[in-house]
């Protein structure tokens, strides 16, 4: 939990939204959560948000998964996003190794469709918080806009992003036509 | 959600740590999530962070809210903790009408014991999120130190806090006798 | 909350049957949602009740979904039927900012099948009532029978229909084969 | 399901609000059910709207049941709630058997804490709907409250009660202190 | 619940196995209940136990429903077995309004598969008890198996029966092959 | 599962009201589920059907249990009831081994609150049956009342005793007061 | 429960590894099981590790599970693996019947998703343990490696093997590539 | 995971029965469940297996976690049994780092009583095997009864050590008295 000094000035350039290494690392526990995770990663692009994607396992891989978490904050990442399913470790036990907010995403899991997820993300015990989005790809989306809408707190610039595209949502559905 | 030019100011104090107002405001569906949600304020004190708290009922004071929710961005908070139980639409409706993160604590409900909480909280659409956190006591306590570590993006005293608030707990773990 | 004056005059219309604008409000949080909802119209239809349906998301348009509820009153609306998935917000807070009859429609959801939506919309607090109908299809016709239901406790024409529409159900039973 | 005449009368009498016999049937499956039940009474006491109530059990007397619903309409009852638990099968056997509109009310059970009585109220089939409301208490009174409100869709004294009653509601929220 | 004298010789076949009047009623709410209930009809036929099937809705045809129940006593009925999904009322309430054995059979629902109707069944007050079964095919079964089993303490041929059908599915078992 | 030729003759004094061995047998995994199989003896007392009572355990002792399956038949009882909590095994095991009906009473867990038990007796394969009552107390209850229905498809004497009890019951719901 | 002395020389040759036979057996309530349960045997057979497959069903051959179970001891098995779905009683009642240690696979059911089965296989009473893997292929998968686990307390070269095991699966993990 | 040599002399020592260092690590996430861990470590003491009782916290000691299980091997552990509640990770992250058997105690939870701490333990993903025991008391007694087991594989003492407790709680079952 020691992050070299370098970590200061890359969250300086967040703060400025200048470029660099990435802001949001989004992780998950195997490749089969991509298909929901990569909903995090469109959102981030979409938002120009710099961010890395990698598949770390809380389970087959815990040593990864340690230095992941050690080194992140001192690598300048400001939010993590941890997807997984099942008995769904990975975005505790990230959190409980850095400093830095993780938002967690139950992937859907197949027999109990992503109720085991959740119960294992959602009820972490008091001291190590994982903030925890819905089942599924609207919880990988919703991760993302919050990591934005964290960034957004020191960059005007991704608050207006924010804005515009509350707005445009909030259009879509005026115009929805129904029948 | 046309935030008043005061709120940059205000996060810039957030970001330097400066007196001011509130940073965090910690809001519930009724007086008697209190006994909850004060363990939120409870660590906001610890950590001193800026603070409100305050009864805003999504049902029974819808206008409140939602003025609550506007004005957040513009009076300068940087993260809203609302707490609520049953069909617990608190969290969600306050993140529906502000770009400011909210996160979402499920209050223990008499009968179903918080599940409905939980999923009235976590389940929200892809395009408005809330971070939720555990039922009850443990989510009140997280949201808070999430929202400490969300600002902690940007003030290091804040992220050497949390670093003393993990080693502390830690500590009391190695210290712990049983039997 | 204050409907003009006109409101009386609807209403007035409403219980002799004459025509006029729509006396029951089919709201849904998202198109996806009218595959259900499109049942509640259906019915509507063949009891010859003038209605309306509309896509208005608490989430995404909340503004509007407050000027639907505020407005509703005044315009005549006796009943509104509000059908959502997941964290189903627009049942209980469109009841949060009207006086008209709200009836919910779970609307099923993916991961959780609907269970997330039921406990969203019928565990609401004292003060604001929703009267929530089954998950899904079931739910949606109900809804639109309970809201014809209402409407005949003032309009004997409608209360007949209904009373074909009960024999008529119960003879399809009565001649039913099996095998 | 034939009224006699004197169910116009009366109907005409509940949409004047004068005196007469009772408007909204409160009826439970059990003496038990009494301490959840009380409640939705005593809001129909506030609102001064004409009741009546009465153990009316769907298993040990269904022959009562069925005659309280086919007389229901012919009585003048312009709404029935109807509380019960467990397999909770009063709401919608009365449903059944009338087409006044009936509202349902999950009483708490002791194994499973009134999930099982939700199920068995709300998951109705297509075709006989019952407007179910949350768990228990609040439950009970909500259902008064939309009971209320049926009536107060031909009764502009009963929607200037509501209107009074969600101002108190919501005057009590802004005035709640915290700690 | 008065049987008509026929009622006793009826039963005194069913003890004989001689021919007559169906021992089983088979019952279930709606035709789309005949892909699960058929199960029921086919042990029954192999058994060679004389039966009926019919739809009897308790929400649609309650009064055919209390026929049903009624009668059934003095048809001769032995057992009735009651098949339905959702709100599954069915079983319970013909148990309300016969002294006839009656076994439920949850018939797997769309959205929540089964679990409303098992609790809709199994969670009847003290006082008037249904056998329930499993969910599905399975339960459908098992409600011919345990009927033909209540049969069989007066049939020493139906019991012969039963052993010889338990003999043959061991026999499967212990011949199956795997991979 | 040979039953000894005197089975014959007990069941032909079953049949026939004469005193002898016992008709039911109420077994359970443990002297804790008494509170709650204890209601289940009370009602075989008040229809004065002899039964015997006895612990018997799945999981502590398997060979009894089989002991007291095979020889069931043969002993002459015509009706076998069994309550467990928890991963409740006996109901179904001691169907598996014995021909006689076998009545299943989930007992209320702690954690689960019999939930589990409920699952582990009602969802048996196709093959072998359970009729499973409720969770607890009404369970047990109920499980009694259909033995004695049971016994009655045979018994006039116990039907008339049915019926006095339903009327008792229907006649204590209609003197029941409220208030 | 009385194993020959031959067990001894058995477990001996499972220490050193020699040949001989089975040290695992898998054994599943159906058929249909095998789906599942095939993945349990393909990881023994990738470690070399003598087993033998087998249906026994609790509920449809009680005496020959009960006899595997008690020759279990006696003919060298080390560890038994039992799956089984629904009211899943083969876990448990085997472990009632040997003091060989049993490992539990839920299989996942049609209507309940496993649910029932995880229940009815974990929530063993205290006295006879059964451990329990997850729900469906996982848990067939772990429950294999489990047992290579336990066998590996006294055999270097199974521990080798799991090494290698866990080292090739981060491996993968490591060089998975998304997107 | 490379344990020094000294493990294979404790395995050895484990084999024979002889005193030396832990054979079994009772182990848990937090002080508070030392109530339902010490049920473990009764056990283990009652048979006179070496152990140890530590409170390790995946959430707020991670570390000493890691290195905890990255030890046991070359300690001599050859049972982990580890206890926790809520998003329940020990288990399954000791499970991650250790080719230890590790068996799982879901703790009770406040709110969902255990049915969070379950799936968190028991949803392993495939690759990494928890053996789950029931949620409390009854759980951690049968860990370390497994544990036995699993240790009595290579000593005959602890099997007939076991073999006793099961005649003993036979015996305490056989009798019994009730009422």
């Amino acid at each position: 939990m020691r992050p070299p000094a370098r970590a200061e000035g890359t969250r300086a350039r967040a703060a400025s939204g200048e470029g660099g290494g990435p802001l949001v690392g989004v992780i998950m526990g195997s490749t089969s959560d991509w298909e929901t995770m990569g909903h995090a990663v469109e959102v981030l692009e979409r938002f120009g948000v710099p961010h890395e994607k990698r598949v770390v396992s809380a389970h087959r891989t815990p040593e990864e998964m340690a230095r992941y978490a050690a080194e992140a904050e001192g690598r300048g990442l400001v939010v993590i996003i941890a997807g997984a399913g099942g008995a769904a470790h990975l975005p505790g036990m990230v959190a409980a190794q850095t400093l830095v907010p993780v938002l967690g995403v139950p992937v859907e899991s197949r027999a109990l469709k992503g109720m085991d997820s959740l119960l294992s993300i959602a009820q972490m015990p008091g001291g190590v918080p994982v903030g925890t989005l819905a089942i599924g790809k609207a919880g990988a989306t919703n991760a993302a806009l919050l990591a934005v809408a964290i960034l957004a707190t020191t960059r005007p610039d991704l608050r207006e992003g924010l804005r515009r595209f509350r707005e445009e949502q909030a259009r879509r559905v005026r115009e929805a036509t129904l029948g």
